[in-house]
């Protein structure tokens, strides 16, 4: 074994607002051999997330923050290159789920990577549909906004990572209705055609009162919501009573730098008996393994639509933070390096 | 028998904002026999509610508005003094509880007159807390907030006769701590010296963050919210983890025209786990008797202070409803008549 070369991204300064080119650099590295109980890991496919937005502010107020000057990180699939002494259970040559992404090499502690089963779906899905957005609409639907079989379902970012799944397990679980909202026609129609939502409009096209209005003439039982923002606002008066609101994402405030306004139709909540719940996917791991079981089985029957917005090259990932951030993906976004071609 | 002079007050103009002296009328009618399944109560004891102040306007959100020109009904107990043909279950001499208060004499279905047991306590306690109101501050802690034993609990509201009730079930049920805010200084007294809380202040000593930040410095994980507006924004900070906050009452917003905006920290919900949850007693009347039972057995041992602040005759009704609007009472807000003394 010997030292490998990478290139990884480093945080130089605080995002003020929208990320600007200064804010993080790449830097050419050596990936020293693995130490006692660690794993070399030549990367594949790099997660490109939400969350990581907010990890790069001083003090998020749900997820780690980066250190100024330490590299930016998020979950990643490769192939094991080198196994330090002492590690069981990872072999040369797996491919493995870790969180030291954003790199084209990353050393591991071999207990945080989990080699993966790839004889059903290729290694990227495990940081799609399988991974942590897949499980985060899993939880976040079933869970949390306590799904019953005959709801109305309204998913907000109905194409992005999360809610493309949420409105399918949904579907898939017997929603008599499952509403989307997404950013562009190609992604409604993505949604009408092959994810298989009942409605799905343009949130460009008209205010959200009206849309929502038009969408759900009789109400919605569950909201996951994926925005916050003028969308959440809109969506409580179309709450039926005793509906249930997922708050998910934030994704219409993220990059801004004003202190966001609470929903100013927040009253009706009682009157309406809403049950609004914040959530993180982390406080849900338990349910990874009857997630990954239903799953496994919708995608094998070919009953989950899933798509890529994928990019290519370490270097690109930092420009495919920012597309995520602006709406450009439809499903998970993910960066290729070479050997995941 | 024979048709009973009363007096009772009309509605004759929607309220603007505030109660103004035009907008209700006090009557002299004549109350006839009761009719087949009726009986006619002298009342003895009326309730003075907040929600009958939303049901003076065109269209509550949650409670069913009173038509202009007729009259204005709150819970009442008084003695039954004539009983129509057909009524099994109801005798003359009985104290019955029923929901057409806001006049001396009331002519009610049978079926909606509850015959009350005051072995333990006298007839006006089932207006207050073995009432509505204490029902609302016990399903909405155990259910709505889901309190479990060992949770420090906020309570606004709380020498009210909601609020009241609410702190003290929680101590009773092993609260760690229950942390109350009142209006006045001798609210707050009784507060700590009577109804056993651990902590209480004035919300006009400090804005809300800076007493919250005092009496909390651990945070709470349930709030029993009676006011909304500034006391909510400030205590969803101050949530714990995985908190709870049961919806409860807005009295701050009452009598306001303005839409109340939303809570500014409202996005805090997500990364906190917040559960916020609207609720109408009238979905939980199915814990009646649970709540009957554990309230009777906590009053007949001493262990749970309550109290009503009383106003003499059906004429000073209304001007209750505008000191229980400004929080001129400790406990339950009764009007006495005659026949209750």
């Amino acid at each position: 074994m010997s030292a490998a070369g990478s290139r990884q991204w480093t945080l130089l300064a605080r995002p003020q607002g929208h990320l600007r080119d200064g804010d993080v650099r790449l830097d050419e590295v050596q990936v020293p051999d693995p130490g006692p109980g660690e794993v070399r890991v030549r990367n594949t496919w790099l997660s490109v997330d939400p969350w990581t937005r907010s990890q790069m502010d001083e003090a998020p107020t749900y997820v780690p923050s980066f250190p100024l000057g330490s590299p930016v990180e998020a979950e990643a699939v490769g192939v094991v290159e080198a196994v330090g002494v002492g590690v069981e259970g990872v072999h040369e040559g797996d491919e493995v789920l870790h969180g030291k992404g954003w790199r084209e090499v990353s050393l591991v502690d071999a207990a945080d990577a989990r080699v993966l089963d790839t004889s059903v779906v290729p290694a990227q899905t495990w940081l799609g549909v399988l991974g942590t957005t897949g499980l985060t609409a899993y939880v976040g639907l079933l869970d949390v906004a306590g799904f019953r079989e005959g709801d109305v379902v309204l998913v907000s970012g109905a194409a992005g990572a999360v809610g493309s799944v949420a409105g399918q397990v949904a579907r898939l679980r017997g929603a008599s209705a499952v509403v989307g909202l997404a950013g562009t026609p190609e992604k409604v129609r993505w949604l009408l055609d092959d994810a298989g939502f009942t409605a799905a409009a343009d949130y460009h096209d008209a205010p959200p009162e009206q849309l929502l209005t038009d969408l759900l003439p009789g109400g919605a039982d569950v909201y996951f919501d994926n925005v916050a923002g003028p969308t959440l606002e809109a969506a409580i008066p179309r709450m039926r009573t005793h509906g249930r609101i997922a708050l998910c994402g934030a994704i219409s405030g993220y990059g801004s730098t004003d202190e966001p306004a609470g929903p100013s139709t927040f009253h009706l909540a009682r009157g309406k008996r809403l049950t609004m719940r914040g959530f993180l996917v982390g406080d849900h791991l338990d349910r990874t393994d009857a997630f990954v079981a239903d799953m496994t089985r919708w995608i094998a029957a070919g009953e989950l639509a899933h798509r890529e917005t994928v990019v290519d090259g370490v270097e690109a990932t930092y420009e495919a933070l920012r597309g995520l951030l602006a709406g450009a993906n439809t499903g998970k976004m993910l960066v290729r390096l070479p050997s995941g071609a």
